[in-house]
C-alpha cells in the first residue's frame, strides 16, 4: 500500500540536485528533490533535509548550502551522492567541485548553481524545512535537459517510507 | 538582467498545479509552481504563497487547501486560475470540480489530486511558506505527463519580479 502513496507522490515534479554544505573546512554534499524558489525579493530557496544525515549537523553549523542543478545524463552522480554515508565515505573527494562565495562546494559539471545563506531553518515532520537566501548563482553550461526525480525510479528508495495510509 | 535571473531560476524543476482554497463557503483557486514534498511520516508538503492575493486570505482563515497536479495540455487552465483575480471573477464558476474532505476545491480535470489542512505557515520573503499536511489524496488519470513549469514560458509574468542582481 505504501507504493501506492508513494506513486502519488511522484506526481509532484521535482528535479534531482546536489547540495553542498560547508562548516569552515568541513564539507558534505548530498542528493536533494525537494528544493523550490519561495521568493522573488529577497530570493529565497527552500530545501528540505533529513535531520539525522551529517549533512544537516554541518549545514546547521555552517548555515550555508550550495545548490548544482543535476542534467539528465547524471543520474550517476544523484547516486553518488545518494547512496553512501558521509560518515564513512568522502563523497566530495573524487568528483571535480569548486567553492562557492559562501564555502559551499558546488560541483563543476552541473546545470546550474545557486549559493545560498540559511534564513530560517524549522522542523517539518521527518524533516527539517530550511529557507536559504541566494546569494548568487550562474547557468553552468552547457545547456541541456534536467533530471527528473519521477524519471529516476526509487532513486532514494525512499518509496518505502511512505505510510501505508493517510489516517 | 532580470530576465538573466529568471532564466537561472528555471533550472529548479517545478510542475504546475491549480491550488484550491475554502473558508466555509467562500472558495477560491489559483495557479502555483512551488510545491514540493517535506515530510514523509507524517505526509506534508510546502506550497509558496503570495500574501496579497485574495486566495491567502481564505487559505489563513479556512487552514485547507486542496492541489489539483496539471498535466502537459492544461496550460489553459492554468492560465484561467493564474491571470485572473478572485475579487473580480469566480474564477471555479466555469470550471468542474468537486469538494475534497476538507472542503477545498479540487478540479476534476487533473493528473492528480492532494487534500491539505494547514499545520504551519511563516514568512518567507515575498510570499508566505505554508506546510499542509496531506490527509488524502489520488491519482485522478487518465495518467499522462505533467505540465512543467519551465515549458510554459512566462506563464505568470513573473520573469520582471527578479531583482537585477543577488546583491
Amino acid at each position: 500500500m505504501s507504493e501506492h502513496i508513494a506513486d502519488l507522490f511522484r506526481h509532484l515534479t521535482a528535479g534531482v540536485y546536489v547540495v553542498g554544505v560547508a562548516d569552515g573546512d568541513k564539507r558534505n554534499a548530498f542528493t536533494a528533490s525537494s528544493i523550490m524558489q519561495i521568493s522573488f525579493s529577497p530570493l529565497l530557496l527552500a530545501i528540505s533535509v533529513g535531520p539525522d544525515h551529517e549533512s544537516y549537523e554541518l549545514l546547521k553549523r555552517g548555515r550555508v548550502f550550495g545548490v548544482s542543478v543535476l542534467r539528465a545524463n547524471q543520474q550517476r552522480l544523484a547516486d553518488h551522492f545518494g547512496t553512501q554515508s558521509g560518515r564513512t565515505v568522502d563523497k566530495l573527494a573524487s568528483i571535480p567541485w569548486q567553492t562557492a562565495i559562501t564555502g559551499a562546494p558546488l560541483l563543476l559539471d552541473a546545470l546550474a548553481h545557486f549559493d545560498c545563506e540559511v534564513v530560517n531553518d524549522i522542523e517539518a515532520g521527518d524533516h527539517r524545512l530550511v529557507v536559504g537566501r541566494v546569494v548568487d548563482g550562474a547557468t553552468v553550461g552547457p545547456d541541456g535537459e534536467p533530471l527528473i526525480y519521477a524519471e529516476t525510479g526509487n532513486l532514494d528508495m525512499s518509496a518505502s517510507l511512505y505510510p501505508d495510509s493517510f489516517r
